[in-house]
């Protein structure tokens, strides 16, 4: 089985976007804050991803897309946290149709109701609705609900400590994920969230994060922003700094997905970062939408780049497509569980692996 | 001949440091703002480079370093303009005198006196006297002078375009360089720098600045940040944008260093920028400061990395040691020419790049 830990609902039916600039609207006129109904079909979120994602499953071989609303579109910067809970349960709730109608394709992640100077507590009841309720099994967590002027601590300050709290009693993971950026010095796909990457990693270098919460896990998408190509500098500066060994630091706790779209980047990321902290992604349909004329494939389609380094082994290969995905979000086991006919292939290795939810 | 573009001043005398002191001192106090005088003395700049920078140039092989202030010192968002421009003038005599003391060893680059909402114009006075009467070959631009809170426009903004006309005027390239954070979510050297790599990449990325300025030139320290592991997404992303290839893009504007402290990461930087928009670098004594125990050298000593990639070939070489910096910094030729005694085995090739300044 192949797990894709990183797709947005960027398709969505234009009726998610019609309510949320009417909410806009109102934020703007100062009027009624009702959180109201989006008015979306079934049929209209079937067409959105037949010939989206669901085609790009097809082609590509892939089974399964851990999916959360489209990240670009959370803009916690914008209003206040009540309107970024509406926001939010409606972009939740459509998730959460998507996987209901398909659920053998796609599990939820949510979007958390982050709002500049709102502590994360505030975000503990979506997260919870959404996991025990919803049956997803982890949340997309923005260090910067500013939108680029990061005026949020650390990612380690104690002020985020309540939702960890959560996420561990849950046992759900987090995919640190900036959304769009409000600074004219960042676009968003590239450089914002590289940079989050980047400087997620270094935050948890420096402090004990995880000594507190040796169960809490955050996977660092895009690749790991720049960090393997800079795991020398990394080695290095923790070795100054008196901080554990990288391998030590992140082995229980960080996770790179694999969205790196050029065969020299795959290969970096796969020699540098011990493969039990890896899982595939391709943050398909998202940032970069092309094909690329050198190649004449998709270059999101991260997939193909993997199965052209040689140096992986078969069971390198099911840990980074599908193992550690499962042990990252180990709330997807009963899902799939579920999902599955029991002539289904891989429904014994399923049933092994799951576990009560 | 090797030309290391990217040193830091890094062990200057604590003369220095005490005169900054004071600076800030005064500036709380609302007292006095005399420039007054730094107390250093030439032994003490001798001490100071020759068991740290001189005794690195010696043991790795290269030449001469193109040396400027020490970039974490800079920190542009204390005081106002006029305390920056007298802690920049300091700065830069320092380096003056470092670069008469040793003329075969180091090239002046300056640090401009930017201050948080102070036109970059401001800083012409301070780059003319360092070029013309000091000789400097570059400057390092901080593109967010808050230290880590992204207040100025982009790069690309016509706010830049006077510094900008000036530096074409002098035919000087500015390294793209910031200073220390004041952010608690950027650590300097593991997050703030390198964010500040791949921003500058994205915004040179979607403006036509070099449309205006065809002779304008960046050095992008750090390896360029994420970029180069993510070449593959700025290629895709170019293309969506309907921007030219990143080829075209940076021919002869951008160059990325190599700051990379592992032989894969430099194995990557190599493989996918141009070797004609490489430049060598080392940033010793700088961020990393270490041995790695994996190989039994300093992390920062990227030569040893350089000399590993065998498919470079020695005109690769020779472009990334020397030639390439030469045609960066173009007024670096008659510095050097200046320096080499007739009998300099260099010197031929050192007369016959030169040119006026």
């Amino acid at each position: 089985m192949i797990i894709d830990c990183h797709g947005h609902y960027t398709t969505a039916p234009k009726g998610l976007q019609v309510w949320r600039d009417a909410q806009i609207a109102a934020l703007k006129a100062g009027g009624a804050r009702s959180k109201g109904s989006v008015d979306v079909s079934d049929d209209e979120i079937r067409r959105s991803l037949e010939g989206a994602q669901l085609k790009f499953q097809r082609e590509r071989g892939t089974d399964v897309t851990i999916f959360s609303p489209r990240a670009s579109a959370m803009a916690h910067h914008v209003g206040d946290a009540t309107a970024s809970l509406h926001w939010s349960e409606h972009c939740n709730d459509l998730i959460h149709r998507v996987c209901g109608l398909y659920p053998e394709n796609f599990v939820g992640v949510c979007q958390l109701p982050q709002s500049p100077g709102v502590p994360p507590a505030a975000c503990i009841g979506e997260l919870a609705r959404c996991v025990t309720e919803l049956g997803f099994v982890g949340c997309n967590l923005n260090p910067d609900p500013s939108g680029g002027y990061w005026t949020a601590p650390p990612l380690t300050d104690r002020y985020w400590y309540p939702l960890y709290e959560k996420m561990v009693e849950l046992d759900v993971p987090a995919m640190v994920h900036v959304s769009s950026s409000c600074n004219p010095n960042f676009h968003a796909t590239g450089a914002h969230y590289l940079n989050a990457d980047t400087t997620a990693f270094m935050q948890f270098l420096t402090a004990d994060l995880f000594k507190d919460f040796p169960a809490l896990r955050f996977i660092i998408p895009h690749g790991g922003g720049a960090v393997p190509y800079h795991w020398g500098r990394y080695r290095g500066l923790a070795q100054d700094m008196k901080r554990p060994p990288l391998g030590d630091l992140i082995r229980h706790n960080i996770f790179f997905d694999t969205c790196v779209y050029h065969l020299a980047g795959i290969e970096l990321l796969l020699k540098i970062v011990p493969i039990d902290n890896i899982l595939f992604a391709s943050e398909m349909v998202g940032a970069v939408k092309g094909i690329d004329p050198e190649t004449g494939h998709h270059f999101d389609d991260t997939k193909r780049y993997i199965d052209q380094v040689a140096s992986l082994t078969d069971a390198d290969r099911k840990k980074l497509f599908e193992d550690n995905a499962r042990r990252v979000y180990p709330r997807m086991n009963a899902r799939l569980k579920a999902s599955r006919s029991p002539g289904d292939e891989n429904a014994s290795h399923v049933a092994g692996g799951a576990r009560a939810v």
